[in-house]
């Protein structure tokens, strides 16, 4: 993979130029990313992202090509390019593992390092965790509404090419049984799915020569669109050519509901009891809760997916909260912010469930003096709080990689630890809430 | 740059194994790019993207892992890996040129060739121009509302790491005056900015040693950050540092208006009547028109720009519109579609204007019965008729190169045509209608 370096906004460079010269690029400071609210009627959060972000901080190098170019363009001077040339990421990362969920205020990332180490990766963080939790949130209301009936995600076409791929991810990570993007299909090992547009019908002479052509390179297991000229004529077709082993029918158009009833009946009138239907356009949340009674046994799922579903960043934020001086002492930062949540100090997340092991509050605990302050520590804890937090990189070296089959897991076994509200679809307040403590919870 | 081969959907090459084996692959096809609507109550589209997809276009190139994942996933066979390894795009490719603006139904992008080669540039194209097109629709409303004063892109970190390089570049097309994106500095020469954030003004002992540190570093045309604590000392320790010289300051909370009035009224009576308040803070172009009359410079605008301002698609849909038969006859072809546009026929755009040179109606011809097609030809017009068709590639050479100044040129020439309506930010209807017709405009 290429550098990553220049994927960044100018303010990070000429603050790491104006650090070093005063000499507080040095101090060692902590920055966390979270959300101040989640998007409107949002019932939670999920983190996506982050084996992505672990790769591209590896490879967020300076190569000469790029450090000529800042200097040419007066944007940093020669001292910083060749603290520039040397950078190389060397503090501590600790997040909340990818596919865990969040709530408004959630740390779901903590690094801590020199101030310029820090701030350098601010932007790159944030673009990485903004999109591909935005799009992990919407698909996982889907994958909700959805059920056990699989959901496709197919809406590469309609975000930015290389951000089809990250969202194919995420989609993924929410419990998407497969993409129809080819380059998330190799790079993630994601099940790839698709098989015709409406254009494979049109270019041939008729319905049933593109019928024929199709299942004689694909094989009778294929799916058929058949929404291309009339439904019914296009089913018995299909049926007629590839008998009842026809592995599926696709539906674009219409009213699904009524479309995919139709469709059933007819399909099973003509023996194919096993055909499948995958419907697809313009679905989202509320239309695949709308199919939920409707015999379809596919969503395939485009634009709503990959731009968030009304919500197309998460509102993550990356702040300052807690450095140290001169005499290496810790302090906790903030802004002055009338109207936002900001709280400084260094947090520890903690979820605290029931007896049932049903989540109750997202407690988070503040060291507002934190003199004490050690990377990677935490307090001990009680069995009703569950640490949120999990080591990324540990002085520079990535600790955190897992497989994307392991968050996806982790996802679906959170998410069923939520108490009932946060599976609504119909908008609401965070279902948890967040409680900000100042002594861990547990003393 | 590496290949884009694998940037598609897995459809599009099911489809090119398919079509091969029938022979429909090798038949002429024209494809058609347009949107059926705007989004919701927007006046016009701006096209964006062009120059990209031309570039992308040309990697879009099969190398030997691509073909091996691709067979060994069962997603090809042998005979349609080695078509692919050979592919390179040999046909024609018509557009609206970069910039211009376009309505419902308007032909944005016209691909002739196999419909083999085009049907696999189906997602790529959507992918690019449906992400650069949302974007630039976006910025031309927030650059309208600006009037005279620059608009700064600052978004990248709200969206995709690589989205945030198309949509500075998308932002700056449609008038925005600069990006804080270095690696779309770099690769699009747009000039970048970017000086400071809250974070810097926290790491330091305190706000004066964080301008001291930032004027030392930077000098004293720099834009100091002066929110972080208290407005009124920030700026008097401002100007106190720097001088009545200072570039700027920059306000990034509060109530825009009230909080720029007040700096101005204090900068003036500090003698820094020169130096520029820059704002920032979820601006969008309902923001930026109602601080039109505050004392403002500059405004810097972030999520809403690169997401679209609520439309993050800009709902681009790729239809095979034409194909010749066996007998090389050329067909109209559309799909059945109940409310939906749908026009079948290669299309011709023109654009009418009145005496006074103001546009008045996107007029379409659609060749219903294109027998008589060529590639390339369009009917001679009258002059109140522009065609917005021209060629970007031919025979698979592009030839539609131009500098990107040339299409940001372009756009705001274009948009200086449009009837006022088209100027309303307020949800309306599109600025001109469409009117499709079955002869070419002046016959």
């Amino acid at each position: 993979m290429s550098s990553t370096a220049l994927l960044t906004d100018r303010y990070e460079l000429t603050m790491v130029q104006a650090a070093l010269r005063s000499g507080a690029g040095h101090r060692r400071a902590v920055f966390e990313v979270f959300a101040r609210r989640l998007p409107k009627g949002r019932r939670y959060g999920v983190v996506a992202g982050t084996a992505r972000l672990l790769d591209a901080i590896a490879d967020f190098r300076f190569d000469g090509d790029d450090l000529e170019w800042l200097v040419a363009e007066g944007i940093v001077d020669e001292p910083t390019a060749r603290w520039l040339a040397n950078f190389r990421f060397t503090g501590n990362i600790d997040g909340y593992a990818e596919g865990d969920v969040f709530f408004p205020g959630s740390p779901i990332l903590v690094v801590e390092s020199s101030f310029a180490e820090a701030v350098l990766l601010e932007t790159l963080v944030l673009s990485i965790l903004n999109h591909d939790c935005a799009v992990a949130a919407a698909a996982s209301r889907m994958t909700l509404a959805a059920g056990d009936r699989p959901c496709l995600e197919m809406g590469g076409r309609r975000t930015h090419e290389h951000a089809a791929v990250a969202a194919a991810r995420a989609a993924y990570l929410a419990g998407f049984a497969a993409t129809s993007n080819l380059e998330a299909g190799r790079r993630y090992g994601i099940p790839t799915v698709g098989t015709s547009a409406h254009a494979f019908t049109l270019v041939h002479d008729s319905e049933e020569a593109a019928f024929r052509a199709q299942l004689t390179a694909l094989g009778t297991a294929t799916t058929l669109l058949v929404d291309t000229y009339d439904v019914p004529t296009a089913v018995r077709t299909a049926i007629r050519l590839a008998g009842a082993e026809l592995g599926a029918v696709r539906i674009d158009s219409g009213d699904l509901v009524t479309e995919a009833r139709a469709v059933r009946a007819q399909l099973d009138e003509l023996g194919a009891t096993k055909t499948r239907i995958i419907v697809t356009g313009d679905l989202d949340e509320y239309a695949i809760a709308a199919l939920s009674a409707a015999p379809v046994d596919g969503y395939g799922v485009g634009t709503a997916v990959v731009t968030g579903s009304g919500a197309p960043t998460a509102n993550l934020v990356y702040k300052l909260v807690a450095r140290a001086g001169e005499s290496g002492c810790w302090r906790a930062v903030q802004k002055a912010s009338p109207g936002k949540i900001g709280h400084g100090g260094r947090k520890w997340a903690f979820r605290r469930f029931d007896r049932r092991g049903i989540a109750e509050a997202e407690v988070i605990w503040s060291e507002a003096a934190p003199d004490h302050y050690r990377g990677g520590e935490r307090p001990p804890l009680d069995d009703a709080h569950r640490p949120l937090l999990v080591p990324l990189i540990r002085d520079g070296e990535i600790v955190g990689r897992e497989p994307l089959d392991a968050a996806r897991r982790r996802h679906r076994e959170v998410r069923n630890t939520l108490p009932p509200a946060a599976l609504h679809l119909q908008p609401g307040d965070p279902a948890l809430p967040t409680v900000f403590a100042h002594e861990p919870p547990n003393r």
